[in-house]
């Protein structure tokens, strides 16, 4: 049994930020808030000090691509078809299980310097991420992507069912896994029925994209007489619960399936803007219950997996696009930031600071001139703070960035391995 | 005469990146670009090592009102009006100049830490702002707001001449005064012409706010029969040289105006986000040949004074409101960042690395991790960098921040000055 402690810290609960608090950890739980004078300090393995600093449950992730950092800066500035079909699919036939370790190390490790404790991917090589979310200590939701239409459909089949059996509740239970069919316009109705079979068989949940583009719904509207959403819920994509990256183009009717088939959602707005996809109607999720976290998608589309700079676009964004400044309040984008995402991935025991959820924890430093002077944390954390404020990072109570720095990764061979990788990967094409 | 070089650097010159360069400076400009072969060591008073850094022409911020960083947090998610009327309007009457240098100076430092070298400021107790800038070695242009509709009409043209007679080039020429119209609904006919005399006998330039929301049109429109645009020029506030901030809401017509009087933009993303003011169509205006530079606008609408954070706004938000990809690539981000600002506020010898120009430089580490692997490095600077990167910072030849540190500012100091201006000045309401 290991015990922690984080002492005099601020603490984020329940919408409020209460400073000088104290966070007792047991193992990988979260087992009380003892107030000064209960505290014995020699009761504890390790003594965290939280002067100045802000605890919040750890930031997740909830959509990405983590090895295309290897394509990070690749090809910008283009359309989004030009992009995939000239620079990005062509590139990713070369991939292979070196390049994917090498990226996702890179990737897991600029995650934990922005906060991040936990994110959902969906890619390739998945046993290879599989492994550096293992080795790296942070929490994960794998997904091997499935696409109906191209050769590797039955490959991808076969791989998702063995990547749930091999991979599913492992790493101390850090690890979950999903089914990955990438998108209504990539996939086949028989292909997507043999994936809500397997989901049944396995009893496992969907990650998927969803109403990316004007386009997508369009040409699905063409082909199927219905929206991607109410195509997707059609083919029974919802039943065994399900992860939708993105839903920009969804109408009130899609909006009401969403919410009737609990339908999470991964909001993306620097993929959705950089791509110029759009503005996801997050508020009109929120305001009928619909689950919504943030996710980076993957570097090539956005640049980076900083997960507080899509907390700041959420939470600006759509004032402008709906001209109503009140439309998504600081409190909003945190709660996205941290519990949505965490509700988003399926998790029951993360998201909080409360006794019994999971030590998922993120300090933030205080110190930076941008917290001065104070009046309200909230907004100084939704619309001042940068991730280069991070100072400290717990996963399942295991400490994993301390005073900015890696305690599980070794971040200069990381870098070079990403450029050997990324050299390696491009002299091949 | 001192002599500096910076070596070994990646040098960001005619919108490209050239690595392993020197910049030679002499005492307040660029001097030259050795090569290697031809530097002696010993000929400078400083070397600076440039290793895996990217130096670019210091960032400009060409739109703010440094002093309300005592607001920062203070009042957020409200509507424009309520949180002018009840929250900042009636907390500014209580400001004095004790206040505004302390916070004009956390305001400096914020910047200065954010690679800016320069910035456009109104606001008022100009006096102890002058002092601020003048001390810390930053470049500046100046100006004391002037609403003709308030009681401190008279006080503020007397104080605006007053300011430019003791401050225009002035502290080694970094400061420049222009007079500040507050914008079209604050002011009168009859004030704004002895504002256009005013100008007229001092040969200043006019700062200025623009066509900020819908409703401000269509009041102007209401009340005079014309944009503000149009009114401003038929008034002759662009005859004396013009920079405006915002310009939101501006038709074809006023975008015609605003090339042929020159006018030069300050484009506040964050600030049009965060109070839902829209999103101004800079695309247009460079189509046409209008000079636009970034601004952060006061830290109370913003929430702080990250140029680089406004450059990212700028490249990612109009490719989805026009739902064009294209619209403005990284290279136009980063000329906005740089010459784009240092035209807008009316500077001939700033905003590039070239010999004869002033020496205002920022230098990126590019040792984080969101810069790996390496593709392109306007790409990574635009989508992926952040202003935590910004390593070095020279205004006209002199070394403001190095290894990240200041050397013209005590910054805890600055930090707990700011604290206690607030205080004072919150326990006055």
């Amino acid at each position: 049994m290991k015990k922690t402690l984080i002492k005099n810290v601020g603490i984020y609960q329940n919408h409020t930020v209460s400073e000088h608090q104290n966070i007792e950890i047991t193992d990988d739980k979260i087992t009380g808030f003892p107030k000064d004078k209960d505290v014995l300090f020699c009761a504890y393995d390790e003594v965290i000090d939280g002067h100045n600093m802000l605890a919040l449950p750890g930031f997740v992730n909830a959509h990405n691509h983590i090895a295309m950092t290897v394509f990070r800066s690749y090809a910008d500035d283009m359309d989004l078809m030009d992009w995939l079909q000239h620079k990005i699919w062509p590139a990713e036939d070369h991939l292979d299980g070196d390049v994917v370790y090498a990226q996702t190390m890179l990737g897991i490790a600029e995650m934990i310097r922005c906060g991040t404790t936990s994110f959902a991917d969906m890619y390739f090589f998945m046993d290879d991420t599989a492994r550096a979310v293992e080795e790296s200590g942070i929490r994960a939701c794998l997904s091997r992507g499935m696409t109906g239409i191209t050769p590797s459909a039955e490959t991808a089949l076969k791989e998702s069912k063995q990547l749930f059996l091999d991979w599913h509740k492992k790493g101390d239970g850090r690890i979950t896994v999903m089914l990955g069919p990438h998108a209504p316009y990539t996939n086949t109705p028989d292909y997507l029925h043999r994936v809500v079979d397997l989901a049944h068989e396995l009893g496992a949940e969907i990650h998927t994209h969803l109403s990316e583009t004007k386009g997508e719904v369009e040409n699905i509207k063409k082909q199927y007489g219905k929206s991607p959403i109410a195509w997707f819920d059609e083919l029974g994509l919802f039943d065994t619960g399900c992860l939708a990256a993105h839903c920009v183009w969804v109408d009130d009717d899609d909006l009401d399936i969403m919410a009737r088939k609990h339908v999470r959602v991964a909001h993306n707005p620097g993929s959705n803007l950089k791509l110029a996809s759009g503005f996801a109607p997050i508020h009109k999720m929120l305001d009928k219950g619909i689950v919504v976290g943030l996710g980076t998608d993957g570097a090539s589309s956005n640049n980076n997996l900083d997960i507080m700079e899509e907390m700041r676009l959420a939470v600006l964004v759509h004032k402008a696009n709906t001209l109503d400044p009140l439309v998504i309040p600081a409190e909003t984008a945190v709660q996205m930031l941290t519990e949505g995402g965490a509700r988003a991935l399926g998790y029951r025991d993360i998201g909080r600071l409360e006794t019994g959820y999971k030590a998922d924890i993120t300090l933030i430093d205080r110190s930076g001139l941008h917290w001065y002077p104070r009046h309200d944390m909230l907004s100084l954390l939704a619309y001042a703070a940068n991730s280069m404020d991070v100072d400290t990072v717990l996963v399942n109570g295991k400490v994993l960035l301390r005073n900015k720095e890696f305690t599980t990764i070794d971040i200069e061979k990381v870098k070079s391995e990403a450029e050997r990788t990324k050299i390696k990967l491009f002299a091949s094409l």
